[in-house]
């Protein structure tokens, strides 16, 4: 288990969304400068090899800025960077053999999207450290997503989680503090970084959203 | 580096083509009855829950006849079930990269398709085990691979390798006699096994092939 991290604005880097390797490491650091809280690789379209070596690359940045760098799915890319953690869904690598391959102190985050997964993740007591649960709204980014579990959805799942949770799945400025009246711990976003034309004014902005409906 | 292998008839089980989980499993045990010595896992359709699965109902047949099993690409699913090795291709993890979260003693494998290719993996050595050099034919199984290589360039790669090297790609009982003129260590299948209507007459017709073939 991590001792200490912040799901506050959790950036899904998917390199494609951003145009490519370059492109998304720029994308990762403009997001840090603008407040982003953790990092997540995804890039369902890569074969490994191009995973590895944007994983690579990114660690130092995210090192740098002092917040958690985590991959998505592959527990073996993970080793193979050294990274924080991963964050894995209900059909990757079950949660206890990613927690036995990469070790007490790994980040481990699971996706969830309705009740019996929430409570099933409760079982992993000690294995997972949080949840991402989604998707809040539709989102064209994943094409395999769940049904959308909405507001009210997310608010069951944040209240019934035994760990933080962080919404994910269609978070835009527009609707970021509507979610956040479900107290997620925080909000993940992919294409609202990724694809901003200003990656960190969006973060930056999303940031300030997110720490005014907390008060 | 593996102690000893034998790359004679190397069985890549597509549970796709098998027809499901508990297919593959009928059809691997039928090919290992049927005189296949070495079984990769390849399931590129599948999420990594259901490799995992399949490699860990796997391990323990292969183990009973004694042959390595291997899992295509992914070192997080072998690492899981503790699986000999993998094979990996050119766009997958660094063979290095594999080899070091793996151990010394893991199997590992490597596609290659091209002269230049055999060169760079003849400086992994100590690092790869054996190649995978092809596709031989062209075929349907991978729609991403390569231009075939033919008989002639198996040859060329075969004669050129530091290593064994196994044969791939279209290769099916009636043109197996004929790769093996090229002189490679074994021949690797898939359909032919995998979509055969009985997989362990098929593994052994081929065996036959294969023995005859080095007389």
């Amino acid at each position: 288990m991590r001792a200490s991290f912040d799901l506050s604005l959790y950036l899904v880097l998917d390199p494609v969304q951003c145009g490519g390797h370059d492109a998304a490491v720029r994308v990762a650091r403009a997001a840090l400068e603008g407040g982003a809280t953790i990092v997540q690789l995804r890039a369902p379209e890569w074969h490994k090899r191009a995973w590895f070596e944007l994983a690579r690359d990114l660690l130092p940045i995210t090192r740098a800025h002092g917040v958690p760098f985590v991959v998505n799915d592959h527990v073996d890319v993970a080793l193979a960077v050294g990274a924080d953690g991963v964050h894995i869904g209900q059909r990757d690598l079950p949660a206890d053999v990613a927690r036995r391959l990469l070790g007490p102190d790994a980040l481990i985050g699971l996706s969830v999207s309705n009740l019996d997964e929430t409570a099933d993740a409760a079982k992993r007591a000690g294995v997972v450290d949080y949840l991402g649960a989604g998707p809040v709204y539709a989102t064209p980014t994943k094409t395999d997503a769940s049904t959308p579990c909405g507001i009210d959805g997310l608010a069951e799942i944040c209240a019934a989680a035994h760990v933080a949770t962080v919404a994910i799945g269609g978070i835009q400025a527009h609707n970021a503090a509507d979610v956040m009246r479900a107290k997620p711990a925080g909000l993940a976003v992919v294409s609202a970084i990724c694809k901003a034309a200003d990656p960190r004014t969006a973060a930056s902005a999303l940031a300030a959203t997110i720490a005014q409906s907390r008060i």
